[in-house]
């Protein structure tokens, strides 16, 4: 069994885990030079956080473990294909490698595919079916000065 | 003053207090029928948590509050534009009103706009600057027929 193979049937073996306690079918690991950092189930059930996804929760574990938000280095295993939160934050945490079992495609039958919400999400702000507007509230971003300025104090 | 701009003006003071106490200049409000639920600053610097955006904060501490995962019928109020994380938890929370005051034209000059991570995953798997790949492990969706197994039991 080669290391993808391995961490993947982890994963999943994690998603099944989370069936078993009622939970829903997502599992995933944070890998950094072979050896596992954090690992994470959906517990949008157990917990009513909407963001309790198993990437999310994993990435989490992970800054824990290691004492950093940046996560440069470190890859990820999923069971299923990451959302597009997910995606995004595997990203913002610095991480390049992402691999997953199964697919939208795979998920689709069973109602759990972001394919619709991944088509959406990559259009315009404009064309988006969520109303999402930018209010301006004052010509200048002084808000984005002063954290600036504090930086350089 | 009217109702967006009594709320973003409160994000942006929950923002520019967050810069006041050594943190990022994002802050967020969770709104329903006019009532704050709950408010969210970036405190990713105070807890490595590389998730901890002032969007997500607000929206699990709203879950936390209301007792679900299910935000419908909430808007969110922000300081600036949600990055593609926040935004996908927004929307999978439920939310389809979002509304922000400094846009990432606005924070460009400061290094804080998400513009080119937007850019990016809105490409298909293969074109974004990622490693992401579906290695298929099962040929069949067990995992997934045991989930639907286990919800219609």
């Amino acid at each position: 069994m080669n290391t993808t193979t391995h961490f993947l049937s982890e994963a999943i073996q994690l998603a099944s885990d989370n069936v078993g306690g009622g939970g829903r079918p997502f599992g995933a690991l944070v890998v950094r030079d072979g050896v596992v950092i954090s690992r994470g189930v959906n517990e949008i059930l157990a917990t009513n956080d909407p963001t309790s996804h198993a990437e999310v929760n994993a990435l989490r574990a992970a800054s824990q473990s290691l004492g950093t938000p940046n996560l440069a280095g470190c890859e990820v295993y999923a069971s299923g294909q990451p959302c597009p939160m997910c995606m995004a934050a595997i990203r913002m945490a610095g991480i390049t490698r992402v691999r997953y079992a199964y697919s939208n495609e795979d998920a689709e039958p069973f109602g759990l595919s972001t394919a619709a919400i991944y088509a959406d999400l990559a259009k315009p702000f404009a064309e988006q079916s969520m109303y999402i507007r930018h209010e301006p509230i004052s010509p200048e971003p002084t808000l984005y000065r002063a954290w600036k300025d504090a930086q350089q104090g």
